[in-house]
Formats: structure tokens, sequence, C-alpha cells
């Protein structure tokens, strides 16, 4: 067991009110004023969610999108958000970042309503926060996907992964993929949308195959991925191929911030309309069926799992 | 203008909505399901706002008052909160941090909902956030003062600067002066029983004066505080004694986590009654006149101020 999961163990212990569901899910979710307020807050930290050298603005964007598309996954509209900024010594460096958080925000509708700004000691990692909170009707957990539900992806998966390796100067590309890593989109008008439909959602944030198995534990259920139905993106294929590897790299790679649900068949139609209605494509990838665990196929002949299903942190 | 005053300048442009206050308040408040909520996120940086040897308990409570005391000043009742969680890379330093956490947000009644663990990279400072949600029917601001207002301050001050005095091992002193830096308590109560009796209120949580020179600001007025009427414990006056360098002491030390607030004199009844019921110590420190800026004055004659008014940051 993980350092990480030992003190979140701990902390579940005191977090016993319904709104926090256990610690486990994108975001806690409690009944105010007839509506249900969704609040989450993620840290980005140098070096481990971003490079030293990424453009500070995208990072500022990134630190938005990352907390807004939790707030989708809950099928929330963002009410507003709180900052938590450690100035990093460099005007320039935290004006450009405060740009980029700035246009984020103005981008997606979220006011900015607070924060903290502290100075970390010299030597420490750069490191920020944010606070997002949202407000939405009905808001999907992880844990209802059910025996028979099929498993749905928004967008295309594997360009952001396929960006950070350009970024990293690992490889090239087309800019569509730098540009997937660096300016993602959280998907709010989908998830405010499905949100009604869905029995499971979540975003993707750490990769396919890792996020889908924390549905699959949280809904006691098995997920069957078809690995020929991953999405990929034109600049994926040109970049990476179209093949086994290609798709496993694509569902292991992190950063997507597209949303993973799971409906019934007979919400189908249903689901496949909200979709439209939004203008953002959805696959359906695979199966929700009586077990435990995850498990990939390709054109339904069984696939062993990779040694690495995402990104661990 | 230091480099904090400049980010957060950039910020306020992206800051328009009325919740955010103009980021001039202790937290963002906002209607909501005909309540207002109430919204703040305060970070804590080892050797910035904690010393690396404070036990990690302590620690853990003082993040949880610190937020929950921006909520009191804005007379609000805690509805839950998130914490940001960097792993030390000690398990039972975390453990101990946890058992602090869960000790204060079990003692003031709010709820743990969420938040993000992550582990910074070797060599970086110890840096923890929290973010706090409340509820209040009214919230004052800190830009109410008007003429003819008097100030008052709940509790006494300076102890927790005294306890952090004894805590640095710089001086020695009764263990009440070291709890109160250690494990400080929000006015809770109190800030709900004045919210709608006061015309601005505020947490001192950087020292009397320099937390009075921003409620002048906010209002556009001048504050005059009698440093007699500065209330000091018996314990600090143990320590300190109680002439004009403790009270100038009591008056600029950080960490207090009392209220400070302006009401009007026909108030005074109500205000005095209010702080009765919930059994809370206030006392009436000074005048709001006309002008701008803060004096300090001796038995009624002026005093200089002194060259550090509280704790920058």
């Amino acid at each position: 067991m993980s350092a990480e999961t030992t003190f979140i163990d701990k902390l579940r212990g005191f977090a016993s009110h319904p709104g926090a569901r256990g610690l486990n899910d994108d975001a806690a979710v409690f009944a105010h004023g007839g509506k249900n307020l969704v609040l989450t807050h993620d840290a980005l930290v140098e070096n481990v969610h971003f490079l030293s050298d990424d453009p500070p603005a995208d990072i500022g964007w990134k630190l938005v999108v990352a907390n807004l598309s939790d707030l989708a996954a809950k099928g929330a509209r963002p009410l507003g958000a709180l900052t938590s900024y450690n100035l990093s010594g460099d005007d320039g460096w935290d004006n450009q970042f405060a740009e980029g958080l700035g246009a984020a925000l103005a981008e997606f509708g979220c006011p900015l309503l607070g924060g903290d700004t502290v100075r970390a000691p010299e030597g420490s990692a750069r490191q920020f926060g944010l606070t997002a909170i949202g407000e939405a009707d009905n808001s999907p957990a992880r844990d209802g996907a059910a025996d028979g539900h099929e498993l749905w992806v928004s967008g295309t998966l594997g360009d952001a992964g396929a960006g950070l390796e350009i970024a990293r100067g690992d490889a090239e590309g087309p800019d569509a993929l730098l540009a997937a890593y660096r300016r993602p989109t959280p998907q709010l008008a989908l998830g405010q949308q499905l949100a009604q439909l869905v029995s499971a959602m979540m975003d993707i944030s750490d990769g396919l195959l890792i996020d889908a198995r924390r549905m699959a534990e949280a809904s006691g259920v098995r997920i069957v991925i078809e690995t020929i139905d991953v999405p990929l993106s034109p600049a994926f294929v040109e970049a990476k191929g179209d093949n086994r590897q290609s798709a496993l790299f694509a569902a292991t790679a992190g950063d997507d911030y597209e949303l993973l649900f799971a409906a019934p068949k007979r919400a189908r139609r249903q689901v496949e309309t909200a979709a439209e209605d939004v203008g953002v494509p959805i696959h359906c990838i695979g199966l929700v069926v009586a077990g435990e665990g995850i498990a990939i196929e390709e054109g339904g002949r069984p696939l062993d799992l990779p040694e690495t299903l995402g990104w661990e942190h």
C-alpha cells in the first residue's frame, strides 16, 4: 500500500459526511438550496504534474482545466474558483501564469472568487492549487456501473500523452498534440447533458485503464474494454500509428480530461443525442459485466493488460 | 509594491464577480439557495507559517483553524472542508498531521469532504492547504466601518505571539501561551452572533495593527486604537509584563485568530449581549473616525506607530 493510500485511508476516517462520497469520487457533492454543490481541489506540482520548462501560461490554464474537468464529471456548471498560489520569485513567470489562469477561467465561465498567495522557501518545487465549486441538478458518482451497461468515452485519447513526449523533446509530431497536452478542454457541456442519463461518470486524468479500474472497483463490477474501439485522433495516428502499441499507449496515457461513463443500453439513443447536441464525439469502448477489475480485448480476443495501467501519483 | 501585491492586482483583474469582494476580504461570499455561501482557502508553508519542529498534529490543527477563522469573520457556520496535502515522505509525521487535522474538524463541526494528496519533490518545503466552505445569513465585509463606530476585539491578543517565542526557544512562559500558538480556536459562535450587528468584521491573523489598517483602508476611514485597552491574558502579562512594550507586542503579533469588528455605538448593548451569550469576552479598543490609516494612543495621548504593524507575508 502506498504512502498516499495509507494517508487517504486515515483521512477517510474523518470523512463520514455523505457529501465526501468516501473520498472515492472526483469531487465532493452535497445538497444545498435545492441543488447539488460540487467541490473539488486539485494541485499541480513541478516535475510531478508539469515540466519545469512548460510555458507558465499553460500551467495556469491546466490548473483550471484539471479542476473544471472534475466538475464536468459530476455534471456541474462552475460557480467559481479559489487559487492557492506560490509566488515563484520571478514576477514575469508569475504574470504569465496568471494570464493563462485568467484565460481559462474566462473561457469556461468560471469566476475567480479568492484564494491565498504564499512564497515558498528557496529550493521548493513550484506548486499551485485550485478549488472549484459548481452546481448540478444531478451528480453521477463512480459507483453506479452495473452488469450489462455500456462503457463510453468522449473525444479522443492519447493526444496529451503524445504531446508530453513532444514537450519533453523525446518525439516529434503535429502541433495539435502539444496543444492537447498544454491547453486541454474540460467537457463541461457534455457532463451536464449526460448527468441525467449515465449510471457512473468520472474524468480520465490518469489514463483510461487505471481510471476504468477505479470505476470498476467503486461499482463492484468488471469492465471489459475493446482496444480497437479506443478513439484516436488523426494527429495521434500520424505520430504514433494505429496499432496495438499505439492503442495501449492511448489507453494508459494521462492528462486527457475526457469523460468516461457507463450507461444502460436502453439509454444509448439519448446518450448519443446528448453528445450530438453539444458537438462532442463519444465512443462506446466496452461493456460492464459481473465480476471485478478490468480486462482488455482486441477484436474480441483477450489481451494481456499492460504492466502500467496509467499514472499513479 | 511587493511581488505578492503585484500578483494579486493581476488576479483582481479576473475577479470581477461580486462574490470575490475585490479579493479584499477574508473569504468569498456569494448568494446560493437563499443563503450566503462563504469560501476560503489558506495555505501553511514550512518556515513561513510554522516551524519545522512544530508537532505535526498542531500544524494540522492550525490549518483547520486558520480557515475556520475566516468563516467566523464572515458569520458563517462550516459546511465542510477540502484538504490539499503534500506527503512528507515520513508516514508517522503524516499520520500525526492527519490526527490533528481530524481533531480540529471534529471539534469545530466541519466535515471533511475531499481534497488532493500529492508528493512534492525532495527538498521542497512542507506545504498544506485547506478550503473551507460555510453558510451564513449575513456576511459583514471589511468595508463598512464608518465615522463614529466603535472598534472591538474578541478574546486576548499576543498570547500566540508569546507562544511562538517559547516554541522557538527564545523565551519561557506559561503553557497557556504555547497552547495559544499551537492550538488556537476560531470564534465561530461569536462570529455568527455578531454578523447581524457589526458594520465590518475580519479575523486577526497577521496582527491587530496591520489588520486594523486593512479594515481602515477597505472602509475609507481612520481607526484610532487605545493601546491601554488592548486585552491581555494573565499568562501573557506573566511572561511579557503589562506595559507599553508588551501592549505593542500584543498589537503586532500574529496568529491570534480573534475577531476584529466595528459597530455603531447604538448597537453596543446588543453586541455585548451577543458576546455574553456565547461566553467570549470582547473589548472596545478604539474608535473609527473620518480620515485614513490607523493611529494609536496611550491613555488618550498619541503614540508613534511601531515600525512593523504586523506580519506581512
